[in-house]
């Protein structure tokens, strides 16, 4: 359980860290779309360890191979398999995980959970998980982008203490690419890119926020109660391996202000319904506004560390651990086209809901 | 659509804030639960209008009755479906809602998604809505407090820019409620109070932080990639009416910290498997550590203020509306129960489907 | 579990034969369908016991509120809950059965199941449980009808031996509901209507089959693989009290053909691709192909007759029962309306889910 | 939508009948379950083309890869992704299939629900996409053998218009397997192969009903209401390419009987509750009673035969086609291993949900 997500858009993934490949099943991928690899390759190649020196160094090339639903070049509304074979599984580097528990991993919950665990990287636990994530929300995002104009943009916009300034309503993915930590603000992309260089020296790690905004998406998508965008949006983010808050608009901020600061006046502008402010993120009782979508997400600093800790062993004896090989000092560069992929797989997903509510839209 | 949650432990909720009634059905929930009204009626007071000087004065005794699913004062296992009628209903008070969007509500939203809306008191969009939610969540509660000593506690910690001082572990319900605010800091709920009756008097509002922690989880509820125990939690407080942001353990402030700071490393302790910080939050991997549940949601300051403010009417044109009717100047106190309501439905839903993972455990 | 139906247009029924009320949530009705209780209450009375002669005397107006979703005569796309309450309940009638378990009913196996059950009545096992599917139908097929002129139509077709000759392509309404038992073939509607007075009459009872069309439905509804629309027909079908069997097209009889006799050939007819015949029962590959839909629910004789049976008692002791209380001799004319609200709710669901596949058709 | 089945115990199956692969993905298998290809593999043999003289000869080895989700021999309780390459696809022969609807095939309503289909092979349509089902669901009753001592046997009853003999409750698999055509009654199996090649000899083709049974079942599997253990079984059913009608128990025929004469009376047998005859099939109230499960599924005449037929091309022309390409004549034997994997992916689906309903049981 727990491996599908979406209702309409569906993506199952399957796949541990050192088992033979990960992958994913999309169901619900509108018939039509003209796909190939291609349109997959370059976000996964974005994800992909070793693509600069801030990462881990884990040799994948991470190819996608496309297995089904696709035919003559375009979507046939039937499941779309994709695999990515393991390549540079080093499962011998984790002998001493099997007998220990690694402070805040899941090797410990996972063997509460379930009484057993693959302790080779991480297993199912591992952010390799996320390829999968990946490779179906590059095709949301396609479908997003060619049926409704929708342009999704993530950021790194905090490393540790240090905080980026960058406009929301002008960045875009070639100012995010523009650097290894895939932060706009280039001085302070200088600044974090040197502290992951710091931290990495001293075996330790650090975490960060990365920032979100999806572009034009229509008015009307989202759902009253449970399902609100938000909600979904929420869920996605905190799903991910070492994300720990979550928030929309204004956020834990917007708690400073009065109501008369925060709300978003409505006024025409261009013939169109607008807000003069946007605390809302683009997001009202749960249904797009027709704003930017604006969210933020925090990772924790990645548990491995190249340093002694305390921990408990298998037989329920103290001891220590040391962190060994190739490990992410700061998983926030990578962590950018995984928040595009998800907040693509919730989008996907709640444009099709709203087909079913409004034929006539 | 979204009008139902959780998968074994479900709740369908229902009703409009100024229709006949509101309610929910709650399908899942164990056989053989002793219930009654009364196991339910006291959480609803909690949440009930009127309730203390602070809160919103429309008059509703909120009397919930069961309809099905108890017999003999147990549940059958089948649908328990709960009815509250609504009483002081005022649709006349929402005429000029009629005609114009009140900022940062949903009248806008609703509108583009379904062609149509509820202009009577927000309609679904209504913080009504959650009489259902507590309602249903009083029996998981019972149920996780019954079967697993499972306690959930919430409080207020910040109101405006008014933080609390509280401490996670000792935290009771006798100390939140022990003020209208459900502060359980004395001195922080004394200065909150005033902020909500200054801000009302101006026809302004605020908003602020619900803390919540539930105690004596198992290990191993959670689940892994989507549907982690902080992934639903997330979606579950994301979901409220007015919440902006949700931060499980370290939160948006973890990341100020490196990966040595901020690991929770494993020790020994009374023979169990403990961490000695709980950075974490109870949770990793998306699965409990058998630590204290502990995350925030934040609320934004109420929309409705007796204030004109810009908007724009049915017709298109710009205009102004001033807020009318009864409201709550600050949600927060009323949000407590509700979040407790939401953690309780998110943890019988783990509990059940952890049943099906380990029968053995 | 197992109290909800349908995934886009979803209904969740509640509540026991003997308890308060019963009642049903229909989620994802689309908005602006215009509708009242004059919409559902029609149905109702088809379904409603004392109707006749030949059905159970029990004593129910069976009126309908609807309680949420509708404003000013038209849906909201909010949940519709809807709720008859239970008038003529006789629970002493049913002593006997709290301590024995009734022959061919759910006393045993709810026991089983739950640890517990309601000896009222059959409690949820009760055929009452389908009054929330015929009101949550009704509502469906008002949709149906006014959107895409889709009309179903169900008969009774056999009671105990007796079989009646009816034309598929020309039944209606009218004709079914002419007669006491609905079948359109007066000839044999006499002789049927003789068979359940003369079993009735020995304290025994009597079973059949129901067979159902739905003409217009468009082309393209159902979808691949698991949920083809034949196999949620079979569901939905044999979810009902006492079903035992379903067949679409030429069901079982079709395999007494060859593949050249049993293929539907295509010809082009009024500009149309249609089909020269009609075993597939308009349905291939588990979607419609324009032609009517055709399919068949056999049900059991009641399981209560007023004789004298073997059976066990709670305490694991053998000992006889002998059937009390006001039942239905025969249950069939009361299935009609049930089935044709179950094949409403089947097909509403999936022209929901097509207008996700096919925004442009 | 579409492709994934169950609750608990889901899969998720993908893959066209000319793609580069089938496979599926099963969510949901509880841990610690000894497994390995080689116990999948059986299964899909028996399901294989080419297994005898009377099925289609189209070379496919089926050998299966496990791709994730055991580790060290044993399931892990994540996703098991398996695969299975095409590797005699002949899309060649398919190019007439390109231009006609083949009648009584699912071309034309792909097409209609699609707007696009694989013209090879049938594509999703086709049977080779239950090598998922298959692969599934011998995890499924590996699982139910293993802890519950389950056991899901199905045999041909009946070809053409030959009926078999067999018993239900000593009817084993080694029986069945002696025959080419699945059939136990050894007088019956020899006409049916006798039937099944004269209609292949006039390029014609057959149907039958594939009858099955599951010995040792618990008590208590099942939900009332729309999850009744035969409406899943009935879903699951004709959720099989070719299926046309399904029945439990008594089924049709049950119709012919009165109450008195049909229902089962209950009576202590070994200190067990039992009932004395097994019409209900062994569920009442949708919920198991410890007697054998019983039921039938009936499957058309093959569509594809070598003869002209008429039909109509893309371009809405009447025209001819004739069947080409490898082909069962009958699908009756190649049928049963996949009536056995759906049965036992519905058994484990309820096993599970039952766990959490009853955690003392």
């Amino acid at each position: 359980m727990g491996n599908t997500f979406g209702r309409l858009f569906r993506v199952t993934t399957w796949g541990e860290s050192h088992g033979g490949a990960v992958g994913a099943v999309v169901d619900g991928c509108p018939p039509r779309l003209e796909l190939s690899e291609e349109d997959i390759q370059p976000e996964l190649d974005r994800r992909r360890p070793g693509q600069s020196a801030i990462v881990t160094q884990r040799r994948e090339s991470d190819r996608v191979q496309i297995l089904s639903g696709v035919f003559e070049g375009k979507t046939l509304g039937t499941p779309i398999s994709m695999l990515v074979w393991n390549e540079d599984a080093r499962p011998d580097a984790y002998e001493e995980v099997r007998e220990k528990y690694r402070p805040s991993h899941a090797d410990y919950t996972y063997e509460e959970k379930f009484g057993i665990r693959n302790w080779q990287g991480g297993g199912r636990s591992s952010a390799r998980e996320t390829v999968g994530r990946v490779a179906a929300g590059a095709i949301a995002s396609k479908w997003l982008r060619l049926v409704y104009g929708v342009e999704i943009v993530a950021w790194v916009s905090k490393v540790g203490v240090i905080r980026a300034e960058c406009d929301p309503d002008t960045v875009n993915r070639e100012l995010v690419d523009a650097t290894a930590i895939r932060c706009p603000d280039g001085e302070a992309a200088a600044k974090m890119i040197e502290l992951v260089e710091s931290v990495r020296k001293e075996g330790d790690s650090v975490g960060g926020i990365v920032e979100c905004v999806a572009r034009n998406c229509p008015t009307g998508w989202g759902a009253p109660v449970f399902d609100r965008l938000e909600a979904d949006l929420a869920k996605a983010m905190l799903s991910l391996p070492a994300s720990k808050g979550f928030e929309v608009g204004s956020g834990f901020a917007g708690t400073d202000l009065t109501g008369l600061q925060h709300n978003d006046e409505f006024e025409m502008r261009e013939g169109k319904v607008r807000t003069r402010t946007n605390r809302s993120g683009g997001i009202q009782g749960g249904i797009t506004n027709g704003e930017l979508i604006h969210f933020r997400t925090a990772f924790k600093p990645t548990a491995t560390v190249m340093r002694e800790q305390h921990t408990v062993n298998v037989r329920r004896e103290n001891t220590t651990i040391t962190g060994r090989g190739r490990h992410d000092p700061c998983v926030l560069p990578r962590a950018v086209p995984i928040v595009e992929a998800m907040a693509a797989l919730v989008l996907a997903d709640h444009a099709l809901l709203q087909s079913a509510v409004r034929r006539d839209a």
